[in-house]
């Protein structure tokens, strides 16, 4: 059987899952960390077994050649020549991919120039499909943007209230990000629950250390929290989510920073629950420090009310909500984030079951039998989404 | 009976109301425009009079003789004397001020120290209390703030999610503005229902050229649209409201602006409506354009979905709603903009009468008999809350 790799790339990871196709059963979940440090990490899961190895991995080409060794060496290939199509999620598909596409010389352009709107992802993406084009040019590529289902979004939502030549011009609107994720989730919540996309008005909370909240309405995004990047929006781990635009010149002038940019840096990497907290990005320490840590606790607090916010806007834009949708590793894991934000929507008629809401990581409908809208678990599944659209794109 | 002057100070202008106390009689309306320039503009209704002018008005201290000069050329007053209190509108009163105070030197300064948060408005407005101790050193002088109203919202709402410490040692955090109004409008709309304040939640649309949204509990304000600055939350004249962070790194590259407070100026005043139109900041051109203006109809769609959402998104903070009021320039008088706010909204169960909504500036329900929220419009009245501000502190 054909398999196809789908393959996430950052600065300094390379995240790749192997699937056999059209079986859609996953072979190899892999991770290269702290690339270009003097110990880099590399961690297979396969099967039931995991191997791991630490050393020095330089550049993404020396990557590229540890992911297709470690293909080999741990006999999930005999040959590269079995791998017939890649998959590489894109941050950045700006306006003009509106779903996923087969790689050309003009696409590969092209992402490269949306690296102006995801300085520190396009680029970076746009290397590693060059690198993996030249070591299996057999195999079909194919490019699955971040952005691409939320092209579905009207006027009135993606753009903001700025003068519009700088839309015109420059292309300042909101894209969003997650889409991947909201699409595949989106569409197995209508089919968990046996219905057509259609009528449904559903709201996906995609809750992890970057976070989100989609209004998907018969199917189709229609609005997102992230905006122009994944700094917007709801509070997340290290990013601050929105902020009053002026607080940047005043912080600027109280910090003595003239570049902006340094400003942005601090609200994507120092600032949401780990700001707040002076403790930590991750919920689950936030939680463990609650009880005897005020200042862990009001960053739960925040967080949870950020995304009941969303939650409540979004109900707005499509005047009501059929379907609430947890997803991400808070929201398929976080039973206590999962009962905070609930506490708020009590009054759209969504009222889950306690018992239920201890469930972590696997699909569910959490609604009591009374309640008007249907909460459910609905655990992501990007890379499965992405070599779908690789076979799709195969045959 | 004593008279009392409510100052409303701007930059280059200068609107003020004289009422009798404690009858709440308003005697005269006064506006003083374009303060500086070669021809300023001077304009007093009393009773069912107009009195006009046009004369250069060199500088504050000019103005405030120009008022004085004219309450005694109009038979308002026959000597300053009978001018028992001055309330001053201060924008900023950050965290310290939460009510509104009498006016000492301590006061004063600080008032000033404030100006930090409001570089336009506080420095101006200390400028003029000053002048007007001066002139009228009798006169009980109250500082009454935009701010104060706001002072009840939770941490977990004012508060923004980045560091803490820029909080702590900045004041970094949400205090949001249209205080005084809606402690007004938030009161009259609990006295017209015949409801006491306690369990009622209210959520108050202040829509003008400034607009903002709040949502008020049991009488307190819990959440504001506003932020650090009155530049945040929804579509405004010509404000933008909120937008994602990193837009304003992006745009300046684009734009090559090098100062941040130079971005902050075109978030101020050329976005909003008038930089989605092209056209105006006032929605009375864009109603008038929009059938064959399509940009005139988009900023409309964005200004009724952006109100939208944070009414949306206020319910979810306080689990529900109660009232829906109307109030300010457009909230009172836009029937219009009413109904298309009013279309995304009948998810809470929020029907308005077509026919009530006919309405142009006074108190009414606007509900339909079987809406389960309440719809008013409630005209607002600063200026009166300044006085019985005063006159409550002079008794």
């Amino acid at each position: 059987m054909p398999k196809v790799l789908a393959v996430n790339a950052g600065s300094s990871t390379l995240k790749w899952k192997l699937f056999d196709m059209p079986a859609e059963v996953e072979l190899a979940d892999g991770l290269i960390d702290r690339l270009g440090q003097p110990e880099s990490n590399v961690k297979v899961k396969y099967g039931d077994k995991v191997y791991k190895d630490n050393h020095p991995i330089e550049n993404y080409h020396e990557a590229v050649i540890s992911v297709s060794t470690q293909l080999k060496d741990l006999g999930l290939i005999d040959h590269l020549h079995e791998i017939s199509g890649i998959g590489h999620r894109i941050v950045a598909g700006g306006e003009h991919f509106k779903e996923s596409v087969l790689i050309t010389d003009d696409v590969l352009t092209r992402i490269q120039e949306l690296g102006a709107f995801a300085p520190l992802h396009n680029p970076v993406e746009a290397k590693y499909i060059d690198i993996f084009r030249r070591m299996m040019p057999w195999a079909v590529e194919v490019a699955v943007f971040d952005t691409a289902f939320h092209h579905t979004m009207p006027a009135e939502n993606y753009l903001y209230s700025i003068p519009y030549e700088y839309y015109q011009k420059f292309g300042a609107r909101k894209y969003g990000a997650h889409g991947t994720s909201v699409r595949y989730v989106s569409q197995r919540a209508a089919e968990f629950l046996g219905q057509p996309a259609a009528p449904l008005r559903q709201i996906v909370m995609h809750l992890g250390s970057g976070s989100s909240v989609t209004a998907v309405q018969d199917g189709e995004s229609v609005d997102t929290s992230m905006g122009f990047t994944p700094l917007a929006g709801i509070t997340m781990g290290t990013r601050s989510g929105d902020v009053d635009p002026s607080l940047l010149a005043y912080l600027m002038d109280c910090l003595d920073i003239t570049d902006v940019h340094k400003m942005i840096d601090i609200l994507n990497n120092e600032s949401g629950l780990l700001g707040l907290s002076q403790l930590s990005n991750d919920q689950r320490d936030l939680e463990n420090a609650e009880e005897t840590n005020p200042q862990a606790k009001l960053a739960l607090d925040i967080y949870a009310n950020r995304v009941a916010k969303y939650v409540g806007s979004y109900a707005a834009v499509m005047n009501g909500v059929d379907v609430l949708v947890f997803t991400g590793g808070v929201g398929e894991n976080g039973a206590d984030m999962r009962a905070r934000i609930m506490q708020h929507l009590e009054y759209l008629g969504a009222k889950i079951d306690p018992e239920k809401n201890n469930t972590r990581g696997k699909e569910i409908d959490l609604s009591t039998a009374d309640s008007q809208v249907k909460t459910l678990i609905i655990p992501t599944n990007e890379e499965l989404m992405i070599v779908r659209d690789v076979y799709a794109r195969e045959h």
